[in-house]
C-alpha cells in the first residue's frame, strides 16, 4: 500500500468522508464538526486508465478505489455522507460533474452536486467551472476541476475581515502541474487561466535534454532566483531560448548542473508570471493557495514585481469540502454552545 | 537494418565519405567531384548510449558504427578521405572535436580539423561553433554542433551572387529539435540563439496532456496558421497559457483533436519567431535551411511579421562537408575542363 496516513486523536465524531481525487493523485479526509481533520490519507492514484468501452467495469473499478479509499470509514459510520472535487468528475473520471460557468458565485448548492450511487451510499461530485469563450475570440475558454474547492476553503481559511465580498478584488494563484490564476470580486469568480508551467517543468526535467544535463542535487534558491531574473529581463529572448541558455550555463561551466533545475523553475515562473500578472494584478496584493515550496516559488517570482502575497495551505480542499457540504447541506453544523447559550 | 539508401547511377569517381552524426540519427554520403551525390544513407542511429568509464569499449562501438555506416564504401575505395560533422564531435560522442568561437569566418581548415584515427583510415571532425558569454552578462553563451557546415553547404547553395561577402547580412534560421537563427555579415557569423521549440513540441505530444488530448489526424494547414495567429497575439497570455488553451479549444469543441498537433505547433513557433526576429531581423529576409515540411512552417511563421525567406534544402550538410573538405585540402577539386582551356 503506498498509502500516506495521518490520525488525529480527539473525541469529535466523523462528519463528512471528503475527497480530492485527481488525475494522478487522492486525498482523503474524514473531517468532524465545523470541518476540523480527524483523519488524512493520500496516495499516488488518480484515475483509472483506459477502461475500454465497458461501463459496467469501469464503474467496478471506480467503486473499488472508492472502498480502498475510505470504506473503513463507511464501514464503521454508515450515515457519513461523502463528497469529491477534482478530475474523478471529469469525463475521464467515474461520472462527468459538469461545470458551472463564470461569473459565478461560490456558493455551490445541493443542485450543483452529481450523486454518484455505490455500494455504500451516494457519493456527491463538486462541479467544475468554465469560462465560456467568446465567438468573437475577445475572451479564451477555461476549465478547472478541483481548484474551485480549493478556493473555497481558501477564501473560509483567511481571516475574517479579509473575506469576500469585500471593496477589494482579489487574485488567488493556485501553482501546480496546471496552475490557475483566479479573479474574486464581489464574492464571485470573474475570470481565471491555466498555465501548464508545472507540466512543462515535468516534461523538460524527466524527458528532455535539460533533465540529461542536470545531476541530482539539493536545493538552490540563488540558482531559483537567477531563473527568475533571467525569465523577467527585457527584452526578453523567450521561453523557448532561455531554457536552451540554461544547458549552455552548464557547458560553458558558469552553473553548477545539481542547480539546473531550480534555475529552470526560475525561468519558467517567471515566463508565466511575467504574461498572466498584467490581466491579474490585483492592487499590488495576490494570494497563494497550494503545495508550501510551489507557494514559496511563485512569492518569490510576484515580488519580483513587486506584488506581496499570503500563502494558505494545502488542506484548503477540506475545508473547501466541508463548507460545500454545509451549503448544499450534507451535513448541518451541530450549533456552538455558545450559540446555544443565546437560543431563548 | 534500418537503412534508407539511395543511390545515383553515373560514371563520377568518389571522392569523398561525409556523414552528418547528431545526436538520434546519421546521414552518410558518398560524394563524387564537385561535391555531386554518389550514394546516400540515413540511419536512426545517433550516438551511443551510456558506455560506462571504459574509454577502449567506447571507441569499439564507435568504429563498429562508422565501419556500419560506410565500411563498404572505404572498402571499395581505401584512400577516400573521410569527414563528418555533428554531435559525434561533442563530449558524449566519439570525440571531442571543440568549438571555434564567433565571430569566425566560414572558412574552416586543416588546422580545425580533429583527426580520429580507425582501422580503415583517419575520420576528420568538423569543430562546433559557440558564442562566449560576456562577463557582465549582456551576451548569452551558446553552442551549435553540426548546424555550422549547413550553413557553409547553404551559402555555397546560394546563387552566386548573394553568396556572402555581400553588403546584406544575412539570417539564417535552421529548423529543428534546437532551431538556430544565425547572423551572417562580411562572411562571418557573428551571433546565433538556440531555440527548443522542436524539443518541446516532441515532449508535449509524447508525454503531456496535448499528447493525450490529440488524435491521429492529417496534416491541417488551417489549424497550424491558427496557432501561428494565437501564438502572434498582442498582449500575448504567453506560451504556457496559450499550449493549456490548445487543450480547452478541444474540450469546448472549437478544434477537432486530429488537428490539435498542428494547431500547437503554430502556437510554439509563433512564440520562437516573436522573441528571436527582433534580434534576427535582416531587411526583411531570411534563409531557412532544413526539413522541407518545418521549413514551411517557419517561412509562414515569418511571413506574419512580413519577413520573406528562401529555403535551401537539407542537403546542405552534404555540400557543407564537401566544402570543408575542400577548405581543408582533404580533396582538392580536379579542374574543370573550361578552366583548363584557360590555363596558358
Amino acid at each position: 500500500m503506498d498509502w500516506v496516513k495521518q490520525q488525529t486523536a480527539g473525541k469529535s465524531s466523523p462528519r463528512l468522508v471528503a475527497l480530492d481525487w485527481g488525475t494522478s493523485s487522492q486525498r482523503a479526509w474524514l473531517l468532524g464538526e465545523g470541518g476540523r481533520i480527524l483523519a488524512f490519507r493520500r496516495r499516488e492514484f488518480g484515475l483509472l486508465g483506459a477502461t475500454g468501452d465497458d461501463p459496467r467495469s469501469r464503474t467496478h473499478g471506480y467503486e473499488a478505489a472508492f472502498d480502498e479509499a475510505c470504506g473503513d470509514w463507511l464501514e464503521a459510520d454508515p450515515d457519513l455522507p461523502a463528497i469529491a472535487c477534482g478530475m474523478v468528475g471529469s469525463a475521464q473520471g467515474w461520472r462527468e460533474a459538469g461545470y458551472l460557468t463564470i461569473p459565478t458565485d461560490l456558493a455551490i448548492g445541493a443542485a450543483d452536486l452529481t450523486a454518484v450511487p455505490h455500494p455504500r451510499g451516494v457519493l456527491h461530485l463538486v462541479p467544475g467551472l468554465r469560462v465560456a469563450p467568446a465567438a468573437d475570440g475577445s475572451v479564451a475558454g477555461d476549465v478547472m476541476r478541483g481548484e474551485e474547492t480549493q478556493i473555497i476553503g481558501a477564501l473560509g481559511l483567511l481571516p475574517r475581515t479579509e473575506r469576500p465580498p469585500t471593496e477589494r478584488p482579489l487574485t488567488i494563484v493556485l501553482p501546480g502541474t496546471h496552475s490557475k490564476w483566479t479573479r474574486v470580486e464581489n464574492h464571485k469568480i470573474v475570470s481565471f487561466v491555466t498555465s501548464l508551467a508545472g507540466e512543462m517543468y515535468g516534461l523538460m526535467m524527466q524527458h528532455g535534454i535539460l533533465g540529461r544535463t542536470a545531476t541530482v542535487g539539493v536545493r538552490n534558491d540563488a540558482a531559483f532566483e537567477r531563473g527568475l531574473a533571467t525569465g523577467t529581463s527585457v527584452p526578453s529572448r523567450g521561453l523557448l531560448a532561455e531554457l536552451f541558455g540554461a544547458r549552455v550555463l552548464v557547458l560553458d561551466g558558469l552553473l553548477d548542473p545539481a542547480s539546473l533545475p531550480d534555475y529552470v523553475s526560475g525561468v519558467i515562473i517567471a515566463d508565466e508570471v511575467r504574461h498572466l500578472l498584467p490581466d491579474y494584478a490585483a492592487e499590488g496584493r495576490i494570494l497563494l493557495c497550494g503545495n508550501a515550496d510551489l507557494c514559496r516559488r511563485y512569492a518569490k517570482g510576484l515580488q519580483v514585481h513587486g506584488v506581496a502575497t499570503e500563502t494558505v495551505a494545502e488542506e484548503a480542499a477540506a475545508q473547501g469540502l466541508w463548507h460545500v457540504a454545509v451549503t448544499a447541506g450534507l451535513v448541518r453544523p451541530t450549533p456552538h454552545k455558545n450559540a446555544e447559550k443565546e437560543t431563548p
